[in-house]
């Protein structure tokens, strides 16, 4: 299959065409149209205008198409945008359906949370192992995923060229933990230990999710919210 | 105790001097600086410069100045931010301490894994029961929290003034569950029921958590710095 996507990071818009680079900040915004056009695409719908869509997610039509004309000129007046071609080239430029392999390092409440939802087969990453110090349950499965023992970690990683690994473990464990991912050339983590992960191997990527962050805006929102209420 | 934080959403920098508000950009990445100083504070330090800080959490000293400008000129050349009143004032902007009760709703995994953490009790937000509709645990206790049934979710609410609900319910529920809550008054909703919920009622403001697209972003990374390894 040849990817529209360019090793210089910039996307043909046609090829044959110029090439135009994503900015980064419509990037950060790919996810979640991504995951509105799946929902659609699974409703069988075919093609949304950009007025419908700024009303289903809550965004300006005019930011939509600031957004989507990166992918090149497929929103015709008049027509709307054909939702699974979008949903598709969305998709390739995300490295969706790479067909990733992910292990969930941590066996507690988080990781069998992990362990049971579908969203890793959607986005198609498969996961094929988890690993935990506990004895009790090593050897078990997990809503279907074999546990095992985290001293076993590196070499199951090296054997089976694990590409990601979800930390689920103590703060406390994460930078050893991370090393021996690393070492066994697992180049993806998504760490939810609950301490920014900073790593500086080469080509190694993380991403650090902050619940306590989200809550604190949370927060924020409501305070601000009262104080907009006392005024009245 | 009087607030520094206005009504009008703008913050005094000094009683009596002039106001100026904090944009909301720096209020997003206000939470990550609450963090860090949280952490510095429990290792005992008092003072930080921001070029120290800057090196820490990886982000310019230049951009660490202009966010912290904010909050008046307690940034000294030469001495470095206070960190205990810096840690408290933007406590007090975040809401953070406002002695906020919360609820869990759904006592599966994910609620199970929220049920654990401290992150809660740490931003001052107490958690006073969870629901679910599963009558094997419902009068059981999860780590310390009472599970009720969720036909008592309504008055448990109104009687015990629940400012915050988080939900971890299945998508489908999620509208119902959102919907009594609110009618019983709660007014934050921190949503990961995997659907972005939109709620039109006043004064009611929600979070949802999409760790799909995290996962997207991940993988978008990782695509992109194996494109940059293959060019080597």
């Amino acid at each position: 299959m040849e990817s529209i996507y360019k090793l210089d990071g910039t996307f043909d818009k046609h090829v044959g065409e110029m090439k135009t680079p994503v900015p980064p900040a419509v990037i950060k915004r790919l996810p979640r149209y991504h995951r509105y056009l799946g929902e659609l695409l699974r409703e069988g719908r075919l093609r949304i205008s950009s007025a419908e869509l700024s009303k289903i997610m809550g965004v300006t039509a005019s930011q939509i198409r600031q957004d989507l004309n990166c992918f090149g000129g497929f929103g015709q007046q008049g027509y709307g945008y054909n939702i699974k071609y979008l949903h598709g080239k969305i998709s390739e430029l995300l490295g969706v359906g790479e067909g990733y392999k992910a292990v969930i390092v941590g066996a507690g409440n988080l990781g069998r949370a992990l362990a049971a939802t579908r969203m890793f087969e959607r986005r198609g990453v498969n996961r094929i192992a988890m690993f935990d110090v506990d004895e009790k349950i090593i050897g078990t499965k997990i809503y279907g995923l074999s546990v095992y023992s985290i001293d076993d970690m590196h070499d199951f990683c090296v054997r089976n060229k694990v590409d990601i690994a979800v930390l689920t473990v103590p703060k406390e464990a994460a930078y050893s933990v991370a090393d021996t991912l690393i070492r066994a050339g697992v180049r993806g983590l998504w760490n939810f230990a609950n301490t920014e992960l900073k790593v500086s191997a080469p080509g190694v990527v993380v991403e650090n999710i902050h619940l306590g962050d989200s809550l604190m805006t949370l927060c924020y929102e409501l305070k601000s919210s009262s104080d907009e209420e006392d005024k009245k």
